[in-house]
């Protein structure tokens, strides 16, 4: 219900996972099945280079490789929004620039990280990098990872100030979510996404603009159509299908805790159901990562039959 | 959307302040007149002693001062959930037991604080404080002041099991509360509430049983309008309604950072609209949190003016 | 290495931790023997009501039991320092006042718990202590209960001012330490302790005035015998002794994590030791917290056995 | 007070500041006068691409040229340490291959970042990267930046096993120091460093093999001779000397919290300090960090001349 014109960005912006052959490379062939597949979902944006993707493990060839693969596939069917996962200031510059240079039509920025900052220092950031860039510049509010929640008031200010084009919130809080969106929505093209995958529903009705679910890997068409549901006004039809997907997410449970690491489970639960559905090849995470084993699938493979994707 | 039972205990159950004196003591004709406001505004509950009611800084004169206050206006009307704010089982054992004494309908405790404790002692403790009380007992989720965030497994466990009637979630963890909601719905009589003010009409369409706002003390019979729309399928309703309630919620940012703490600023925003709405005589603090001052006030005044409330 | 004047509080003051009997009362025997155990290893204060005692576990009768009997053993042979383990301001004076009356020569506080504090607002509470107090108040910098590590220079106001005689720093932060031996050694009979048992030898090489082991419990006299070195300037030898009981300090990884939690495994190693070494009777912990069992005790009758104790 | 053999890494090993000209650019001039001004000092070593080198904010480009000016000083006079500061184990393990091309005796590597990672991917991660380098590895543990304090028992198993040459500690955690010193004294040419600067005389008792002192770069020689003092048992004259350079230290106090972050805080004034010394040109930061101003400055100018360094 946002009451401004409408982005490009919009809607679901699926974080593309980066599938690996069993000998660890990417495995290109993959990934190229994996994009026609989420296109064929219909969704109407590709989240390239982010968390999902497995970004901060990749190498800078592989980040390139990447995104050209994508943006290969994807060849101006829907907009292409790219991570610049950089510990700074300089290194977002230069990263973001190389990869608008392969198809990026838009850069997403987290904070700083590593770097010991704070919120004046963060505002100076992001208004070096949009000056930096020819492109969109998307805040990504991601504190499990850069341990610094953007405040509130500054998100405002940049979206007032025309520096971000929007935000794609990770940020868990949903209470910030909602009062940015009140603050933001008449400032125009501003479009903010939840990046989490089970409270869509909540999120469409306060008036985002979007979402980037890790989980869309898998059921692109559920998310596709909970959207839809929800821009024609039928919430409780939406809550339905944010129940059933909310179901489907249980496969990040399947990973035994101190066997596979936090950040390995869940990418390595999309991959698994990826690999079970027949779209990737195999569930390789990126070293140091380990890969889900056969007792893990067996689990996965049964919440996708429960939820009737097998 | 609840598929059980519906528990006695739903609806908007707003935390009660607890107003003070000009000369700092508890002021039980302001107390009496606040109950009868909430009553009036179509509150379905009370909840008594919790982290609105400053309940930290009471002794324990004066905590079953204000529980015995509220139970006399209320003489029955609506169910009174008690807060048994204390350190460890032993504590929250021999504090609710006088809770309940005093009037108390169902107690809600938190997990251990001060102690250094973990899950599976957490869970002894639900146990313990089950067995102890002869009420319904509800599980306060609030890391922000315990520093624990209580696991979805073991409330789930506890859900089942009988242990706990129902969780007040103030987590800011809307995908867990998302979870505890699909993997509690079969559990008759089992209430799920926020106790975020903001994001009430999307906790209700996943399913939430109620809502705990310290801003209902300001506005019950918005809360009361909201609940009622979204209990009629009238979502879109409830998020214009929402909306409306958000905007009044930007009083808590009245409070100077710094002058006033950030427990001090939210309740103390609360107070204040209450004193300028004519409910209570003052909006004094409990020692040793500072009062707002004359602009803070003023600023206050200026956000209920421009949401009707004056 | 003080340049200031003596403060009668100082050395070795360790934590008196509270025995249970098998059915879980405070077992006033032992306590009274554990009392005489740490005077008869030349201990120069006794640090009652401390985290080490279980303080937050204990009902009020119980902390009032505790401090009587320990008061009544040691009878004025050296001052006793108690814990007001309470939420907020006006708390903390209630039960300071109380443990005053039974004999405390000293109160300890907190900055506050479970309330959402700030250092403005804490500065109010210490002054607020000091003022309703007619014995020496201390802080008790504790930031993995208070989740707030007191601020340096609040300390030094305090001292300066004379709102505060010491501090007793169980924060982890040795550089915050340090800069408030400095800052502070020219305030009269102004006393910092360190509560981290391993690292006394060089709390004491940068001027600390005392220590607070739990682990004193254990083996009062080495830590009696390690300040002597040290205030002799022999810090080589003072040094040998710290790795001695640093290598008894292993008994706290005898406790298996997840069964017991992180509260209850150092206090409970403390216990199991002196019970093998027939000092108390038991090992029983306050509820919820769990007792230890065979083979931990077995553990830590290994570790007392290879340094000599057994 | 080491058991096993002496490394050849010890001692004083500051981490070397980064100097910029006025136009922003990595001023090599500056950084060859200061690694003389080091060796000069009588330093042991010489950690170079540390955080006092604001590593994260430095381009591939300017880290190659600052190890490459560094070691064309150096001339192998002192071995030089090197930090990979990068995200995760492939993308260390590319960072320490250029910089061991580029003249690094040895790589020091942080637990990954950004990442979402746990105990045993980490020790998955340094078993790689020892498996990657032909030159010794250090761990640098650094919490404040990592978000992840590495587990004691890690370090020990992973020194036992001779994949770490050694440990930079900045954790803050001087107990898991002392601990590490006890556990690891009987492994041959491991080395434990502390990285803090104003507890390393305690540090040197407890048996410490050296010291990374950001403010090592400001004054070299104070700290060669407070080693110098702790080597030959004259702990009380290492204390000393400590207690002067815990003053100078006072310098990072200067720079204005809200307008300097706090990581160009410490680094801006050690810059300062520097130029007011006559080593380096300006105090340049790194953008998007701020650098002094004349007030801030001036507070420096009187800590260093009531030192006597000026």
């Amino acid at each position: 219900m946002s009451h401004a014109t409408q982005s490009r960005f919009h809607g679901v912006i699926p974080p593309v996972v980066t599938p690996r052959t069993a000998d660890g490379a990417v495995d290109t062939a993959s990934l190229e099945k994996l994009t026609k597949h989420l296109l064929d979902g219909g969704v109407s944006g590709l989240f390239v280079l982010g968390s999902s993707a497995e970004v901060p493990y990749l190498t800078n060839d592989e980040r390139d490789l990447v995104i050209r693969t994508i943006a290969g596939v994807n060849a101006g069917e829907v907009p292409i929004l790219a991570g610049a996962a950089e510990q700074t200031t300089p290194r977002v510059i230069e990263e973001g620039r190389r990869l608008i240079g392969l198809g990026a039509d838009a850069i997403v920025a987290t904070s700083q990280f590593y770097a010991i900052s704070d919120a004046a220092e963060t505002e100076i950031h992001f208004r070096a990098l949009h000056a930096a860039f020819d492109v969109p510049l998307f805040a990504y509010d991601v504190p499990v990872r850069t341990h610094f929640k953007l405040p509130l008031h500054l998100l405002v200010r940049l979206a007032q100030d025309g520096v971000l084009a929007g935000v794609k919130d990770s940020s868990g809080d949903d209470v910030g979510f909602r009062q940015l969106l009140l603050a933001t929505r008449d400032v125009p093209d501003f479009a903010v996404f939840t990046g989490h995958e089970v409270v869509v529903d909540g999120a469409l009705l306060g008036g985002a603009h979007g979402v980037v679910p890790g989980l869309g890997n898998v059921d692109p068409a559920g998310y596709a159509a909970l959207y839809n549901a929800a821009q024609s006004g039928d919430f409780a039809e939406a809550a339905r299908m944010q129940d059933r997907l909310a179901s489907l997410f249980n496969i990040v449970y399947a990973p035994t805790p101190g066997r596979v690491s936090p950040g390995a489970g869940g990418l390595g639960a999309f991959k698994t159901a990826l690999m079970l559905l027949g779209v990737i090849d195999t569930n390789v995470m990126s070293a140091p990562m380990v890969q889900l084993n056969e007792a893990e699938t067996a689990a996965i493979r049964t919440v996708l039959e429960s939820n009737g994707l097998l």
